[in-house]
């Protein structure tokens, strides 16, 4: 489980999506009547997919819409709606600037200070479509803005960093221990995010309830080219899985991990679920919602960073409704549309009865390799109404 | 035979035909001496080529053209040649449609009903040509449709979804009974697609006449895009070969596997019988034939699917005969043109004398790696005549 | 030495110039004290590049002035010199030709039948520049123009195909046997194409004095696109070079395996002596030379092949003298000229002193991956003179 | 340790930048808090970062910034700064070169002769800044220019060509001995390039004081596709600090090891360490700072090589003060600026306190392969100030 990379240097191989498929099933199940419902703490939810804590794509509306349809879309309590009485001029804002002004703008825009009665205020506009109210803050601010949440009606708190462990070493900044997080606040905390064994059994012992999987997937992942740092999320994920089942066995308790990131088509969703994950959590394809409050622009939380600021505003346009990106029906063919359709089909392929079944579907690697001097491309020439 | 690709979790390395070549033999041998005949139930074909059951590709005139040149071209009873008295108005119009509206139209088409007299008509208008009439259905409607084919005079029938296998469930419809249709049914039965070396055999087991190998071979493949799911050909066809091999041993039934997609290139052909392959099936290279309904455009039967389409029309053009794309003169150098005379010639420097022989030929592990900054390619200077 | 592709089949992974790099040596040597000399037979020559017989690249002037550098150039006895009085006139009408008249023009043009006087003109008009003639014919047509070329004073006779063995099966027409055309003619005799150990072997057996190296060799070889055919041309070296000493050491003959094909760079060029080679034959950077009768043009001979032509006419444009290319100095940074001084300056720095040594020169496997995003390049910083 | 490429023929897989990715740790580490000095023989630098000795990157001025923000830049005295009493006309007329006459004009400028006077006075120039002088030299003027850095008042001389032996084989010119060298002066030496085990080691026992590693490391490098030599820089990395480490356990002297080449990104500079290096030396990055001499512009040693030349002048445009490109802030998202804080957060996400931690921490092969049909990239989303 390891190749020399230089004298007394191994490194273990480790894959992403674009490397695996998954394959068919000796058994097929109608679409229809697989079961893709997953549980968090004492939650249930009928569809395993989650909408990024990005500016551009989730406001309190957007979370309303996404809990209605029985997913979660999670309110960054860290951007501009808890800090702008007005935020919809911010995103405006943003949004018009030029690829150039961008990233200048957004280090000016997230310097305004947060105002605790706006987490308050956001959380009750969630709660008013009736649908869990879920928020992330960042380890440094979990004490603070977890307490407040939790009194403001939140339901799930996200903790979230480029990478958590359940060790930080600082003499200048006191550092959360999740496992008094635990005790002081009583509804059900997703950590992240991580990617080896060790460090998500670790942050299990903790009782945190959930975790997010991905540091770095991505090829193109700005932590990867800024840091160096990134594990490909087939291998994370399932590593990730592996010390899950292994904490389920020790402990009794079942903490679903999520995969965060790297997802780039609906079939990389799919691939997901059958490396190991309970859940996933998107960004971009979101974005492209007619409910998100980019209009089709997203950026992430690590691009106003002052110092280091990495990705920036990035234009994916709006293709549909938050319903049509979900449930279809498509109108594009390329993957994006119909996300909840397309895992269906997949698991009936698979013969996966279930999630938990699903993370059982044999893998293959077959890398995704690009040939120049194609020239007839067979398409796929299958019967209809399958 | 596997890797690990996190925790507990290993996985197969697969192959496509961009990953490997073929070895020129110890013996050579006269292209126009090799034997490249294959079976199917009682009927024997000259050549082992498949013109795959796409509207843009075969209508009953093209599957007598190619029934004459010693091929089969199957006929879709679910396309719009059995839906519509007129159908080159209907394939007019999608050929006309520019790629954004494509694929709704298709939508719309493919909603008109099949009409059972039309099946009869189309199968006539084949037989007519003094060629068997190859038709193909999707499972659900096996029975109904096989039934009437038959009746009209069909020689064989191909059962084809995206994923076939021989236990599907489903509560909401009836599925497919293979070994009932085949009792129901006298004429020989082509069933796909699949992959795997179990479901291979226990297709076979179910007492049908050939295979469609092939589930999202191709890297740019719209089911591995939207599902996750793909096989590349070349492990695909080696493994359903073994079963076929096994089956053969088990019950001196020879059932050939016709793989199916992913081929792009002559070159590919001749990989997928150094695979394994009795038979090839091909689209788009047959979409470029003079004599092709989609005048040089094709669109898989995927693509109308009103939920979750897949693909669009894609537009190859023509650039000959059907006759110069199957036996040449060639004036394209790309390998799209006299397939027929590129297997023979591949065949012949492999030292193939059948296609059971091509079936071994050696097969090495060679990526088309693609790299930037070549200086001088060097063209292949051999001697003319051979 | 095998991995699985599927069930029951293995496959050896084989490499390309592309995949692999050369190490420095321990010690280093200055570069105008290596050793390039190679020998074929009773000749002895100076530099071990040979220039292919294509058209657009050897004519008899060019073949005078290759022989006086040292080097060999191989005038093609099937090509349009032996077929025309006044060839130019020809190459001209080629040169001009479009894209899309190429093939056709090409094809058109190889139809004049080869004149046996003119194979005569031609060798008398290499042999009056003072250096060995050398040329080519088809296997096929070997022992009769074998016989007028070795009268009319041709010192070495290339026989060539795509592929070449020692078992040819036709009922058509007789096919070559090497041992006789051996003993009807006294001049060295060198035959390809060959890629593998046992088909080097058994050629080498059969008396002949030197062999090509090289089948389908690059991967946007057409010989590979169409055929699927083709052996990267490290293993293909490496292979014959085994069967080259294992022969030496069974007959006490030393019998050059020259390397032939898929060379794009200077840097390749040192790659296939690394890889085993006794000398390297290649095309299109001769082709650049003010001499190439092509001006910037080249085709190969199957280009012209009646029902299966395979490649284009290429334009790489004029860059220099033929000696500019061999020897420097180099006006381009592109490894295109100056081919000797690259082969002396990575033999010092590999600590090689001759071929021989060059041959046992450490290999490693370090592919050329393309990637994306890349921010500063780093250029080498040396000091000069070195 | 190897793989087959041929008969007889093993060679060993190499690993370079953009195939591996880092891990984080168990622990992570406020970035403030982490130690990133390193030592040279009796000194000891800030940042382990170096500037190489590329005329468009590094003039005197240049160094005397570079090292009162804790770096080294080494002025080349084999450039234009000790050719030319008024250098920067000729830098001037290098910038405004078309790409075509470029590589002519450097051949010229580089013919000057050095000038022993200029020599002096550069190296004056750079310790009026306060800061130690570096320079740089080939093996062939080592014992002269050394003499005559030495008496300027140099601190450390680095001694450097492409391929860097102890054992340089020539009977035209006379070579370097490092012991005598050493012997000769009293300043610590680094030497380069080299690149494998034994040669490092055989480099350390001659007593220099630090190596340069790094032979044609990056895919698109000059040297591998002109000489067909490199090692991609993992690998040549890990060797050599694996050769240090035997060295410092064998005689208690612990000589750095310094990765020269190949980095692209400031991840690749992460990686270098997490390799094993003790510094990196880059080029371009630094070509971009405002107080670079080339404006943008920047060009290699084997640049001007007259009759062998690789490489030619590159811009890469100005986009920050050299401050800002080592600390920040980054205007820039792409990894180019604020390499310290790069750094610095890596080994912080890592858990590495120091640089000797950094060698140590996880490695992973992780290829970033490019992927077409790409329809939503995720972006990292992450929590701000971490």
């Amino acid at each position: 489980m390891g190749m020399w990379v230089g004298r007394g240097r191994k490194a273990r191989r480790c894959y992403g999506f674009d490397e695996i498929a998954l394959v068919p099933g000796a058994v097929t199940i109608n679409p229809n009547e697989v079961d893709i419902r997953w549980k968090l703490g004492p939650y249930s939810f009928d569809i395993p997919i989650l909408a990024a804590a990005m500016d551009g794509v989730v406001d309190t509306k957007f979370a309303g819409a996404m809990g209605k349809l029985g997913g979660i879309a999670v309110l960054n309590l860290e951007g501009v709606y808890t800090r702008y009485d007005e935020p919809y001029k911010v995103v405006e804002k943003i949004v018009a600037a030029s690829p150039e002004e961008a990233t200048r703008i957004l280090q000016t825009v997230y310097t305004e200070p947060i105002k605790e009665e706006l987490v308050a205020t956001r959380i009750k506009e969630i709660k008013q479509a009736g649908v869990p109210a879920v928020v992330s803050t960042i380890p440094q601010r979990a004490c603070q803005l977890g307490k407040i949440a939790e009194e403001a009606g939140a339901d799930i708190l996200v903790v979230q960093s480029t990478v958590t462990t359940v060790r930080h070493i600082s003499s200048e900044y006191e550092t959360v221990d999740f496992a008094r997080l635990k005790s002081m606040l009583s509804l059900p905390i997703i950590v992240g995010n991580c990617v080896t064994y060790n460090t998500t059994l670790e942050l299990m012992q903790t009782g945190i309830d959930g975790l997010l999987i991905g540091v770095g997937p991505g090829a193109a992942c700005t932590t990867r080219g800024v840091l160096g740092i990134g594990v490909p999320q087939v291998t994370a994920t399932a590593d990730a899985a592996a010390a899950r089942d292994f904490y389920f066995k020790q402990s009794k308790r079942y903490v679903p991990i999520i995969t965060d990131g790297g997802m780039s088509t609906g079939g990389d969703i799919c691939k997901a679920f059958a490396s190991g994950a309970d859940a996933v959590m998107v960004g971009s394809a979101f974005a492209k919602a007619q409910e998100a409050p980019g209009k089709g622009h997203h950026w992430g939380m690590a691009t106003p960073h002052a110092n280091l600021p990495r990705g920036t505003t990035i234009e994916v346009g709006t293709t549909g409704s938050l319903k049509q990106i979900l449930f279809g029906p498509a109108e594009l063919d390329d993957g994006s549309q119909n996300l909840v359709g397309a895992l269906r089909t997949s698991m009936g392929n698979c013969g996966a009865e279930s999630i938990k079944e699903m993370q059982l579907t044999e893998i293959i690697i077959a890398p995704a390799i690009k040939t120049e001097g194609k020239i007839f491309q067979q398409q796929q020439h299958v019967g209809m109404g399958k």
